[in-house]
């Protein structure tokens, strides 16, 4: 836990110290669009698998640090292990996604619901940790992760995804005491979760509020964005005597953005239908931000991605407090060598905006 | 086509003048939440059956009229009439959506595509909105529509519904010049068809532009919003002595609003992460607004609805210039009583906002 870090790019510019290039890194890097990653995920036998086994979680978590010099790692898992450590029964089928045997459909099942301790139901996820900072052994900084609240509550009431949110909304437009109830739980879960994870050896944290961008604005200060501010509050936010950012991510939440800000994390996730530059405008100093390619500008051929990077790049403009990140995550027809480009482009095309950093890293 | 209209609330409100209480209408009011649309769906057919009957067309258009007391009528189709048109091959498969047997894929294909004649190729929609005007007699306005240059092109290209967007991202990255050239040639047949459209008795012309939300600000501009711009430009805005009001929707686009109210519209349709509060100081006097309740708000109880319904009116707030809908269509699965909630709600609560209009309508 004390090794030398190799590469700090992530945690300057989460901390908006100046670094020589702009870091880097994908969400959902670790994922089918990799042959490696399809390999590993057919020798486990099903997803579930593949996320419980520490050492298989490990391996695919390097994979794409074995092709592309990303700024950092992501523990590979899901969004949806608390769920299912809080005895929902989680299994994944191919094509339909993931499945609860048994949703949260009633306040009875709500009431029912404890936080599981995280060294225990969810040990899997904290070995996995663990052997993978051995493994990346300082050469970049771990990511861990947990869903936002609002998001793992979609989940568990609609009994997997869906289309129109039906049960979900109807929960919060008629019993939206209920509703927090069970956000309630599963907030002191996901701070139990990430408290662990850090403990574990994740050296940043990140927060997926995949499904904020449903609500109504007031919707979305009640029950979503209330509980990405207590779990910002509650996290421990030094670990062995480093400082542990905490990134934010609400998906289609750009009008948002300086109450995302306003919480206390230390960067904010961006989608592509911002400009940075706008974005930069109105949370100045007050946070770091990643993001925001197009995900589907990957489709494109590398030197319109070269391009496109080199727009963004532009976007967000000098100075420090930029990672580098699509809008979401990767998605799985990706060619591999567009990643490249994509990578390599950030490195070589941000040097310009760091040039009153040369001492940087 | 001079039959007195009797409840031109709808009109009034499009031209930012008093009503006596704000109008409403839902956005796919005519669909499969009422069991007679199943009824006459299984009678048709097919879905494409139903579309190209006029009769057919006519009877589920003015279902729900005969149900709520609705201050309007929109035209039952589907904004795929305009590929099928220009010679694609549409068909609808159940739960798996539309489908193109000649989906765009190559420049040739995009060089072959001409303006199909909306009194040929397209004679059954205009036949039912001439029938649906007779049948109306006045009773309320209908609204004629067609998808947007940009929304269209995604089905075009990708073949049908999408999860990743891939083809047509694929083009807008690397072929963004014959993106232009397929967005110029529906673009055209869009005027062609609303213009006809309005000729045939349309008396308020909207455009869905359901995917704008997918792109980024600057292809926003460049793909969609300039196409936007060159119809309500190209409409004729007067038929038979009487004003054309146009509609612009683009969902997921409120960060876009000033801009879209800037195209000469008559009026913006909002969706639901927005405040109409919000909405309305962006806009000011230069467009009425059109929304915005959260479609899901339908599960809700009767009660709830009646709440929610109040907060969207005062968000508004009192004046002319807010014509009630939801963010997005009516999903299948809601109750009609709860639609009737909901409209009754809308006129009964509304008056006070109306309060110095005593003489309007």
């Amino acid at each position: 836990m004390t090794t030398t870090l190799h590469n700090d790019r992530l945690l300057r510019a989460l901390h908006r110290q100046p670094v020589d290039v702009t870091p880097v890194w994908l969400m959902r890097q670790a994922g089918r669009y990799l042959p490696e990653y399809r390999a590993a995920r057919t020798r486990a036998g099903s997803f579930m698998r593949l996320c419980q086994t520490p050492e298989l979680a490990c391996e695919v978590t390097l994979q794409p640090l074995a092709r592309f010099p990303l700024d950092a790692a992501i523990l590979f898992s899901d969004i949806l292990t608390i769920p299912d450590a809080m005895g929902l029964g989680l299994s994944f089928s191919d094509g339909e996604g993931p499945q609860f045997t048994r949703p949260v459909r009633s306040i009875a099942d709500i009431e029912q619901l404890g936080v599981p301790d995280p060294e225990r139901e969810l040990r899997y996820v904290m070995d996995a940790v663990r052997l993978i900072r051995r493994e990346l052994n300082g050469q970049v900084p771990l990511i861990g992760f947990a869903g936002s609240p609002w998001t793992l509550a979609t989940y568990m009431v609609e009994g997997g995804s869906s289309k129109d949110y039906a049960r979900i909304k109807g929960l919060l437009y008629d019993q939206p005491t209920a509703l927090h109830q069970l956000l309630e739980v599963v907030t002191e879960t996901v701070i139990a979760y990430l408290n662990a994870q850090s403990a574990a050896g994740a050296q940043v944290l990140m927060v997926f509020d995949t499904w904020g961008g449903l609500l109504t604005p007031r919707a979305y200060q009640e029950f979503s964005l209330t509980y990405l501010a207590r779990i910002v509050a509650d996290l421990n936010r030094e670990v062995a005597g480093q400082s542990i950012p905490v990134i934010l991510f609400t998906k289609g939440g750009g009008a948002w953005l300086e109450a995302i800000a306003a919480t206390g994390c230390d960067a904010v996730g961006v989608d592509w239908t911002m400009d940075l530059s706008d974005a930069r405008r109105r949370v100045g100093d007050r946070v770091a931000l990643q993001g925001n390619l197009d995900p589907a500008a990957l489709y494109a051929a590398p030197e319109h991605i070269r391009k496109l990077v080199a727009q963004t790049l532009a976007d967000f403009g000098p100075g420090a407090g930029h990672i580098f990140n699509l809008g979401h995550g990767i998605q799985p027809g990706v060619d591999p060598d567009h990643v490249r480009a994509l990578v390599d482009a950030v490195h070589e095309l941000s040097k310009p905006y760091h040039a009153n950093a040369a001492d940087a890293g």
